[in-house]
């Protein structure tokens, strides 16, 4: 185990990027060297970012710039369906952890299907591992490459796996009612995402078409052992980050909520950043601001049969630099939780 | 038809009372001649609420002050619980529109289960109109006493009735998942309700358990012929206004997506209030905002046999002073559309 | 008088086009006839606007396809720079109320020191009209050309103007430090509009630089009877409308703060528009939200010699597309209220 | 120096209490021990604060049951007015760091001119140090009782006090136009600050009267060695945290506001929390959310003589608990920056 890590950022200009950089920053055995952004190369990093101004970093560079010798470790920020040939072109000598979603579907054809392309490095897609810390640590551990879960991904399967594991709730009928702030979209200038055009208000988009369905349905397949089909419908929230699930379930035979919450209960109880909230206290993104955090509880459903699970990330943290960050710690033997040790930043 | 109504608002100093004044006060044929406000009786108005200042609103009185000669109209605008007895005692000339809970469930036993006690004024409750104005115009043109809708109610029951009226999907396990402004807590100083508590954060409450549940069933099954039970989880928007339902349903037999949204817009082809978006446009409520339009769509869900309806409403207009309004031009033979033609206020 | 007058609007992809449109839907006097948008040229203004859907509203063209004929009023939104020759060009019977900076400045020389660049209709800039509606009645109700005034000159002249033409305060020193919401950038997509980037925090802008100054100005100078040179800061709040002008100014002698809130008083007793608050009681921009009002107050300062105004309105209504349409109004000899007379959506 | 120093907090259900709780549970020498909160006894504290649950602290006593055997610091965070006898009563052995406004002002005719009544701890007031930790680092290390400065008088103190010390700006005439997140106002249940009230807009409050206005002449006057009188106007902005503020001066004669800036620069050259910012760049309460940084930058006026300065801190953290803690820091010789080397939680 090396004391500290030499780390690369490429696509440093993104949230996801800053939010790297602020968490690594506090981190001590990272050590970040390189940070690419290629509109903005030249730059020193407090003139994209201002608040990561005056903190030792290195300006941006073009990602043709970019020199990995002594590099041991790449984050990827890059947007989805660019990073693969970049991937494939790194050094051996670095191991990688993709923020993106290019490596995060084992199938190719499915790949093909969502993304609309046929993959660039089918080679690397079956090696790469995906990385929900808490149910892949080993595989982790050893990974070259790990594809870093996505946001809504992460904060349904948490409580998901463990159940349809345990087979206590049905593959069937599954519905998850996600809602997101609007970070997740990124910091490229879109009309859509004006504050004058989000704030005070609400809504649905990708209802049933949205790219992290097939994620979810790989790795909750996996846990059932059998094929999963599902609804997913994303909002979003005048709020910069957090996201909440509402995840709709049926109970498989006899099984209860309280069943099902004792179950998570169980699952979770030596897991630092898996909390399961007291009975009947309902989960608010507020608890998790800022933190590597997933919150969550199980309820009663009116209906028989049913039961209603809620799961609370900071979208940018768990569902994105945090668990890639957790992620690092697995792969380099330190203590999974350095780095990581936060509490909500409330109000 | 009188030209002008005489009008009394009880509880004037809530936010459905603001509103109320709000729309009336751009009403030709409303004359606001009475308010009551027990806590800040004797103030002017515009102490309470300053933009209601200079106004020529009268001033608060207290509850057992009001005089109800010559008044054509009573609002009732007070918490849930206080107005049987209240409105019990209102002189047989005037009629009454009630915005709170206390007459809106037609079975006296599942009042008292629901809200804890026996109700209070049972013949009243027998006598009162369901005032949801699109599916009761006739009743309530006629009644003496509306119980105007909750606004969960009102932004679920407008899509869903004509779907379970032509038994186009089941009234089995459907699925309401609800998003609300912070308006509809009230004005009351609670803590949970703070600026700082609120603000960047979403959350679900009341899970399985809101109120507003019994009143969406109780509708549902007079549409459908039978019982429904449904599930309903209401969320808490960092938002002052606006209310979107994302509304998961199991179609019937061989019908489709699109079948659903081509029987209601049939369905609303003539309503000036209600708007099925075009194909493929998610509702945002930011179409709504301080307007008494319900803009809804249809989704097909990527599980065969399923399909997604969202449906947006200012929860404050259409979910409560709006279609009190639209009520009261129904029951005083006004055009139905007087005073709430408006346009939302976007950005 | 004609009962309906037809109206132009160029530049109806914008803010301040959508708020026209708002406001002209609800005035009795006016119908819409064209609307030009040239990078949406040939959509509904429901695609780009979907809370103007089902309005009964032109689709957009583009500039060049825009016929005259029968317009008698063209609201110009055009962004600074590109009207004066638009203007120029347009047809002899139409009258024009421009809501850019172009025609504010009646100094051609100013007019290139603070926009760079020679002003192209010089003949033009001579006849236009400032339009600061309750200062300039006379003037606006014969002209052929009215400069609709800028957002933050708005909040600013209306307690100066009166207060500097009395000589009750000194025109040295004027202090206006001016908080607005986002919605006055526009609604071109801009990193640092982003939600993201707007929310949970507030910033200086264009500090001792804003293009505003020069025409604020101009029209102190004009009351004052010499120069004014004057300190402006304006700053961006997370909200997306509303303005605040905290303005410090120094008392000629004898004055006292009390002495300046009576001649406000006096000055606009009979305005319909413009409210001085009861003493003591500080203005909030959420009195004034989707209105055409401005409030305003006069509080003494600590320091002798010296008060402090506050002076709020809707950088939409009052700032912008309101005051267009009362010019409008004052122009084709409606009543003056017409069409403005709007509560506050509050809350 | 002790490796661990065990604390109380005083009032810990209040926002204060609540980030001081985040910023120590960081802090590698800190051990809290006791936590008060009088209306809440008995809970524990993530009963009150779910984000601060399952995080090793002790449940929250009456402040009458609280032991202060074993205690090193006392970190008060009573509401001002109540902590004068509750201070004066504790042991000798502890040291107290109050966060309240009761030790502030060391003139006692002053404090009761602003607080409306005798000071309760007179001999005890004459002892307290002012806390502004950048100027009185020795005397606050040596102290047994730190007044912690407000939030408005820090953010003001740090610009002006290097500059009046150095006779380049003068002491008359100062406006300080500052703006606040809501949660300055604490978690007190009123009315005024509901989501409700405060979103979407902007206001100013207790103009020339708010009782930080002595607490910022009292230091400015021991800077400048002469009496301070000054404007000083408060904001509540819609956002939760941060503070800015907008300072108006006169440039003592013939230095320029790049002057000013130059000052500042060497003055704060080696401080790790005070950054000024480059050359034309304006501050953001957006870069210190969550830290205890002050960034803040000097600009020139347009009027001859006249320089504006911007200063933004995160009002819970510089201008509260973040100081707090640095205060701890210095009076128990630890490094001045540990727990508190943070990035803002940006976006």
């Amino acid at each position: 185990m090396q004391d500290k890590i030499t780390i690369a950022i490429l696509g440093a200009s993104g949230y996801t990027g800053a939010e790297l950089i602020r968490l690594l920053l506090a981190h001590p055995h990272a050590r970040i060297a390189l940070l690419t952004g290629d509109s903005q190369a030249g730059k020193p990093i407090g003139e994209v970012y201002p608040h990561l101004a005056a903190k030792g970093l290195p300006d941006l560079v073009s990602l043709e710039q970019a020199q990995y010798a002594g590099i041991d470790l790449v984050f990827c920020c890059l947007p989805h369906g660019t990073t693969q040939t970049v991937i494939a072109g790194l050094p051996a000598h670095v191991r990688i952890i993709d923020l993106s979603a290019d490596f995060r579907l084992a199938d190719p054809k499915q790949y093909a299907a969502w993304y609309g392309h046929a993959h660039q490095a089918l080679a690397l897609q079956k090696e790469a591992v995906y990385g929900l810390s808490e149910i892949a640590r080993a595989a982790i551990a050893k990974a070259r490459l790990v594809a870093n879960p996505g946001c809504y991904p992460t904060c349904a399967l948490l409580p998901l796996i463990p159940l349809l594991k345990s087979h206590v709730i049905r593959g069937e009928g599954i519905v998850i009612d996600a809602k997101s702030g609007v970070s997740g979209a990124g910091r490229a200038a879109r009309q859509a995402n004006l504050f004058t055009e989000i704030d005070g208000g609400v809504s649905a988009y990708g209802i049933a078409a949205h790219r992290h369905t097939p994620e979810i349905e790989q790795a909750l397949a996996l846990a059932a052992g059998s094929e999963v089909a599902l609804t997913f419908t994303p909002h979003l929230m005048p709020m910069s980050r957090g996201m909440l699930a509402t995840i709709y379930v049926q109970l498989a035979e006899k099984n209860t909520a309280d069943d099902l919450r004792k179950l998570l209960l169980a699952a979770y109880a030596k897991e630092p950043f898996v909390h399961i909230l007291p009975q009947g206290i309902a989960p608010a993104t507020q608890q998790v601001r800022g933190t590597n955090d997933c919150v969550m509880n199980v309820f009663a459903d009116r209906i028989p049969g049913r039961a209603i699970i809620v799961s609370a990330i900071d979208n940018l943290v768990k569902g994105a630099s945090g668990q890639a960050v957790q992620n690092m710690n697995l792969m380099f033997g330190f203590e999974e939780t350095i780095g990581l040790q936060l509490t909500s930043l409330f109000p």
